[in-house]
C-alpha cells in the first residue's frame, strides 16, 4: 500500500519530541511505501484546520538542526476531540490521500489516536495509525519507559546538585529549598532527583510523590529533623501531591485548565509559607516550571537516542502492517543497559496512568529504593552537545510566522 | 614581606566563584612571598570562630575538580560586623601571621574588606587586603562588569530561548509566561535576557527592570498587544522592580531577611494573578531562584576565564605591595572583546551599586537598546564541559561534613 504519510505532536512537548520527529522523517523518507510526507501544523489543529508544511523538502541540515530543539517544532495542542472533529480529521486524511499516520504524544493523545484509527476503520479506509510514545512524566503504561522522561529527569537531578552545593555553602543562613517537580499524578519526575544520592550519600534530600499520602505535620516534623541534623534541607516535590483524602496540598484556590483538569503549581509556594509560620526556619522554592521539560542543555543522550529510535520504528511497524498501537520500549535482562522496540494496542496506554509502585517509596526517610535508583539510573546516561551561535543554543522550529 | 595567606568567600555564591578561588590559590603557591594559604571556612564565620583548612595541601585534581564546582567551596556567610568582631578578625591574622587576606565577594563583602583593612593599619599590622570581585548582580561599581554575571546572564538567555520554544509551539493555549530574575535593585539579569535578539528577531519578550518605574497598568496593556500580535507572550522580571512610589510590586506581605531588607521572590506569582484576574489570558511563572547563581552547565567560558584571572590578578597586586583595594576589570577598545585587571580602592566599590544606565531601557517597548547587547554579548560567550560520572555532575566542595 503505497500513499502519502502525516506527522503530528501533541500535548506538551519534552526535550527530545523533535528526535521522534526526524526519526519518523528519516525513516519515512528511505520507505518504498511512502511518498509525500506532511507535518501537521499545532497538532490536532492543522487537521481541523488544513495546515501543514511537506517535511519531505526539509534539507539534512535542517533535519538536524530541528532535531536539537527544545518543544513541539510543528507545535501542538491540547483539544478534547468531538465525534465531529473526527470526522473532518478523516476526511483531511482521505482528501490527502494519506495512508500513515504517526501520532506523537502522551496518554491522551493515544486515546485520540485510536478514535482516529477507529474511525478510518468504521470507513474501511486503509490507514495505519501508530502511536509515538513521549511524556515527561513517564506515565505511559505497556512501555519501560517513555522518551522525554530521562532528559527531565536529568534535569531536575542536576538542578538539585547545582543547588545543594549553594546551599551547602550558605548553611549558615537556616533555609529550607523546595524544587517543585511536574507531576499532576504520579511522582516520576520528584522520584528521579533521588538519583543525587548516587553522586554524593550525604544529601539531605527529601522526596514527595503524589502515590504517597501527604501529611503536612509529618513533613514539617520530617523537615526540622533533617535541618536539627544537617544544617540546611532541600525539598522535591511533585505538583500534584495529595492529603489522605485527596485532596491537592494547598489547593484552596484551585482553578480548571481548558480541560477541566485542576491547574497546579502552587503546592511549593503553599509547603515555603507554612514553614515559615510554623518553624523557625526559613524556606525558599524555586520553579522550574516549563523549563524542565524544554530545556535541552541537560538532556540525556540515553534518551535522545531512544526518542530518535522510536521515531524511526513507528514507520517499520507501518511498513510491517501495524495499526492502532504504539510503539513500546522494552528493557533487556542481564546487567548492562539495553532495550528493544516492541508495540502495544493503543487502548492498552490510552488515557491510562502508570504511577510510581509504592514498593520503590521510602515513605518513612522520603526517598526511593535502590530497585527504582536501578530502574532510572540507565535513562539519564551521556551528554548531547548543541550547537551554540553567539554563546545561545542555535534552535530551528518548523512553525511559520505568526502561526496561531 | 613574607608570610601566610587567608582566603575567604562571602555573599551570595555564583557559577564561578571557585573559579576566583582557585586562581588566588594556584598563584598564591607559586609566591616566593606566601607560606601557608589558609581557607576560612564559612566566610567571616570562620574567622571570628578560628575555622580553616588548609588550600595548600590540596591536590591538583582536587583544584580542578573544585574549580568546576558551583557554590562557595569554602561556604560563605551574610553577617553585618560589629566593631568587636572586627578586632577579634584582626586578632585571628595576627595569631596566624597572615599578612595576605584575599576577599571574595560583592559590595557588601567589599565594605567588611576595607573595614579589616583600616583595622589592620590602625593597628599598624601590615596587612595586604585584597578584594576580589563576584556577583551575579554585576552591580560593583568602576569595574567594566563582575565575574558571575556572564554565566547567570547565559542561564537566564538560555532559559527564555528554551521556554520560547516551549511556548510558542504550544501557541494555540493563551498564555502568557513570566520568568523572575534575581536583582533587588539592579536589571542588570533580566536585562541580559534581550541577548535572546541576536538568535532571533521576532521573539515576543517584555523586559521591566528596577530602574524604570513599573506601572500595572501599562504592563497589562503591553501584554495584551504583545500577546494578540504573537499569539504569546513572555516576560522578564527583575525581583525588585517598583512602582512610580518606589514600592516593591506585590509585597504588600514584605518580610525582612536577616540584613533587614526586604524579602523577595513574589512578584513573579503576583503578576500572574494579577494577569488571570484582569484580561483573559492565562499565565504561568517560572522561578529559577538560586538555580542562576549554582547552574555551572551553562557556564560562559569568558567569565569562568575571567573570574579565575581575577584571582591570580589578586596574588600579583599584593605582591606588588597594593592593599585596600578590589580588582577590576577594564574593557580594551576596538572591535574584538578584551579585558586588561587593574584596581581601585575598596572604597570606591564598599556598599555601592551600579545600576543600568537608563539609556540602555527601551522602556517604550521594554526591550534593551543596541549598546547594551553590545555591552553584555561578549561576556556569555563559550561553552565549558564539566566532567560527570554516571550522568550528573561531579562537583567537589571543601567544607568539612555537618560544618555548620
Amino acid at each position: 500500500m503505497k500513499g502519502n504519510c502525516l506527522i503530528a505532536q501533541s500535548g506538551g512537548p519534552t526535550a527530545v519530541i523533535n528526535q521522534s520527529l526526524i526519526g519518523i522523517v528519516e525513516r519515512a523518507l528511505q520507505s518504498q511505501k511512502i511518498e509525500r510526507i506532511y507535518g501537521g501544523i499545532n497538532g490536532i489543529y492543522g487537521l481541523l484546520h488544513n495546515e501543514y508544511i511537506h517535511l519531505d523538502e526539509l534539507s539534512h541540515d535542517k533535519l538536524l538542526q530541528v532535531r536539537n530543539t527544545p518543544g513541539a517544532a510543528l507545535g501542538t495542542w491540547r483539544y478534547k476531540l468531538t465525534a465531529h472533529d473526527l470526522e473532518r480529521i478523516v476526511d483531511y486524511i482521505v482528501s490527502r490521500e494519506i495512508r500513515y499516520f504517526f501520532y506523537i504524544g502522551g496518554n491522551g493523545s493515544m486515546k485520540a489516536a485510536s478514535l482516529i484509527d477507529q474511525e478510518a476503520k468504521r470507513r474501511g479506509y486503509p490507514l495505519a495509525v501508530i502511536g509515538v510514545p513521549k511524556s515527561i512524566d513517564n506515565d505511559l503504561l505497556n512501555t519501560d519507559h517513555s522518551p522525554g522522561f530521562g532528559s527531565a529527569a536529568k534535569f531536575l537531578a542536576t538542578c538539585i546538585l547545582d543547588i545543594e552545593m549553594d546551599v551547602k555553602s550558605l548553611a549558615k543562613s537556616n533555609r529550607v529549598t523546595i524544587v517543585e517537580a511536574m507531576g499532576r499524578n504520579t511522582g516520576w519526575l520528584a522520584a528521579a532527583c533521588a538519583l543525587v544520592q548516587q553522586v554524593s550519600s550525604d544529601i539531605p534530600l527529601l522526596i514527595y510523590i503524589p502515590e504517597s499520602a501527604f501529611s503536612i505535620e509529618q513533613f514539617l516534623a520530617k523537615v526540622i529533623e533533617t535541618h536539627s541534623q544537617y544544617g540546611y534541607c532541600l525539598v522535591v516535590v511533585s505538583e500534584g501531591i495529595r492529603d489522605e483524602q485527596g485532596r491537592l496540598v494547598g489547593d484552596e484556590h484551585a482553578k480548571l485548565d481548558p480541560l477541566g483538569r485542576p491547574r497546579l503549581g502552587g503546592v511549593s509556594s503553599y509547603l515555603t509559607q507554612v514553614i515559615e509560620e510554623r518553624t523557625k526556619l526559613t524556606a525558599r522554592y524555586v520553579l522550574p516550571s516549563v523549563w524542565q521539560r524544554s530545556s535541552i542543555a541537560l538532556c540525556s543522550k540515553v534518551d535522545a537516542e531512544e526518542a530518535y529510535r522510536v521515531g524511526k520504528q513507528a514507520v517499520e511497524h507501518a511498513e510491517e502492517g501495524l495499526s492502532g498501537t504504539m510503539v513500546t520500549i522494552e528493557r533487556c535482562g542481564g546487567t548492562a543497559y539495553d532495550v528493544v522496540y516492541g508495540s502495544i494496542p493503543l487502548e492498552a496506554v490510552a488515557s491510562r496512568e502508570k504511577v510510581v509502585p509504592t514498593t520503590w517509596y521510602d515513605a518513612q526517610n522520603c526517598t526511593m529504593t535502590e530497585a527504582f535508583i536501578d530502574y532510572v539510573l540507565p535513562l539519564i546516561q551521556g551528554e548531547v552537545t548543541i550547537p551554540t551561535i553567539n554563546g545561545l543554543p542555535a534552535y530551528r522550529h518548523l512553525l511559520p510566522v505568526n502561526q496561531y
